[in-house]
């Protein structure tokens, strides 16, 4: 059987299987942001790996080693932060062709050190290896939980709010920017330019699951949004067994998002729902917490905002800002097969 | 600068300079075989990271896929020994072009399950790529040890026993009996597939070490041979400021390996010296307690054998098998650059 039969998601299931034993001590191994280990001293290890590949990632013509270096650190510490977990350790694998100049890994070890300073990661050690051809980057990012507080996709229940921090959808189109050089956007170039960065240098939410995590707000489920909105809510929603209603007037959209759109004929809320590396958190809620948590996220830097709410019928309605109402079958996003 | 002035220890060297920040529960960075990490309660969770790319670590044309999984999990495994930890978890990173074939992914998490049932590991997730071509596995496994027992590089004293686990060698000469498939070789055929297995299926010490850390033998350090006895006893004496005499006469060496190497009159010596991927232990211990070593091994499957001592003198002094006593520079052995 070829691999785009199965897909990205299918092989996962499928390898998953073939993966003997579980000591008592794993709390949950694959299927969500991190897996989970039980420690000794009565909290959780939570631990991630995300790889980047030379153009299927990123394209060293248009990133930079620092910037590399940044996000390599940052989608991992975003899937810690998922978890409601605080990072703490890392290593790192490289893959480098033996044609590279030292000066280049200089640069994408100062974007790290970093990111890892800015999401307090101690990078511990990895493992240097030489490649035929590309670039790749392997980081597995260790976290812990405060005691046993764990966020994970599945606990969401009907009438449960859904929120969102910061806006969505820069990512995908900074990414849709920097694939088409020859076209002519119409729009600010410093809008394209602050969109081009959120694809380059994402930030992870870690000082806001922290917060979270703190707070006695009864958070019931939450993942990072790295697929997509409409993607990474479905994974949430089919571990929960639930299903949901999305606004799309609520969808937190930057200035320069809407700006970029409007100027260049981009349907805003498709772009938002599909498009992927966002980093941000989306997680459900309690009804009843929603306007503590929004009172408490108010002039602390990060937004947080509602973007629809949780439904005992399964699937995903979307509500268009036209009042329109349209079932989502299968949402966008990136599969690698 | 280019990558092969720097060579693959001076870059590591110069990478993990710009690296701040170290919390104080990191016990070991960069700089042994794992990393090493304080967990609450009360013992070290240690850490290491390695990875095998198609066409540097392995040739598809001679390994099965079983066996490819079967190595990545085992030379991790052996990292996680030569701390005298017991490993527990790993994640693995998968890339893998889009033309693989389902079956090819089944089998080789056949062998990664299989090691993982023999080694003690829970996979507990990991991240699945598309690579432009070729294969990449990457795998990061923790362990724990048993209390704060931690066995490093550093720690031997002049005067201590070197002594190692297994046999040496015979991966190496499996590894050029694959690459030389022209070459008339000499000898019975089951010695080269005997070889050529030690090569593509190593083990890793895990049951030694644990019941070396349950001991009160005083070990005073340890590494596994990844890169060569040569060069790998040249990191632990570094480490430890010491030096060695290394004595031919008392290499363990297989049946198997003798044979081959007087069939095809190949210097024995020298391969087991130079050649890497044996994953056995080499350690230090007091020279008090060498008896009670080898006693409590008789018998044991594994053999032990002391094969040299520390020298205060630094410098590794190779003593022949016919008395000569020569000085190694630069130990032969594996450089990525
Ligand atoms: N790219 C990297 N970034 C940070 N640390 C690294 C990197 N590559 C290697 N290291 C660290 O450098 C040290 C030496 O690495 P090396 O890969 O030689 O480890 P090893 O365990 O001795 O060998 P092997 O991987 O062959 O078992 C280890 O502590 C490792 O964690
Ligand atoms: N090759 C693999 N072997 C074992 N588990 C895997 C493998 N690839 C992925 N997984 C596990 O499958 C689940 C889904 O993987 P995926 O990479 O989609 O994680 P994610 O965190 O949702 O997404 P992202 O990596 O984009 O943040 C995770 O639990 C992950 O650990």
């Amino acid at each position: 059987m070829d691999l785009d039969r199965l897909g990205e998601f299918g092989l996962i299931a499928r390898l998953a299987s073939h993966i003997p034993h579980r000591s008592r001590r794993v709390v949950k191994g694959i299927g969500d942001d991190c897996a989970v280990y039980s420690q000794p001293g009565g909290n959780y290890l939570v631990v991630t790996a995300d790889a980047l590949i030379e153009s299927v990632h990123f394209d060293l013509n248009t990133t930079t080693p620092e910037q590399l270096g940044w996000k390599t650190v940052a989608v991992n510490a975003s899937d810690v932060a998922a978890m409601g977990a605080a990072p703490r350790f890392a290593v790192v694998t490289l893959g480098i062709p033996k044609t590279t100049k030292v000066n280049f890994l200089d640069r994408l070890y100062k974007g790290l050190g970093r990111a890892c300073e800015a999401f307090g990661v101690d990078l511990v050690g990895g493992d240097t290896v030489s490649t035929p051809e590309h670039w790749m980057l392997s980081l597995t990012m260790l976290g812990e939980t405060r005691k046993k507080r764990l966020f994970t996709r599945k606990g969401a229940k009907a009438g449960d709010a859904i929120l969102m921090t910061g806006t969505v959808g820069d990512s995908a189109l900074g990414l849709q920017i920097l694939k088409s050089p020859g076209k002519k956007w119409s729009g600010s170039p410093a809008d394209r330019k602050h969109l081009i960065q959120r694809h380059l240098e994402p930030t992870a939410r870690v000082k806001e699951t922290a917060k979270l995590a703190k707070s006695r707000l009864r958070v019931t489920s939450m993942i990072d949004v790295s697929d997509g909105l409409g993607q990474d809510l479905g994974h949430l929603l089919s571990a929960s067994e639930v299903g949901a209603e999305l606004w799309e007037a609520s969808l937190p959209l930057s200035k320069p998002f809407e700006n970029t759109c409007i100027k260049n004929g981009l349907e805003a809320g498709e772009l938002a729902l599909g498009g992927g590396e966002d980093y941000e958190l989306l997680f459900t809620l309690k009804s009843e917490d929603v306007k503590k948590l929004l009172r408490s996220f108010v002039n602390y830097g990060t937004p947080v905002t509602q973007i629809g709410e949780v439904t005992a019928r399964q699937g995903v309605v979307w509500v268009r800002t036209n009042g329109r109402r349209q079932t989502l079958r299968k949402p966008a996003g990136f599969n690698h097969f």
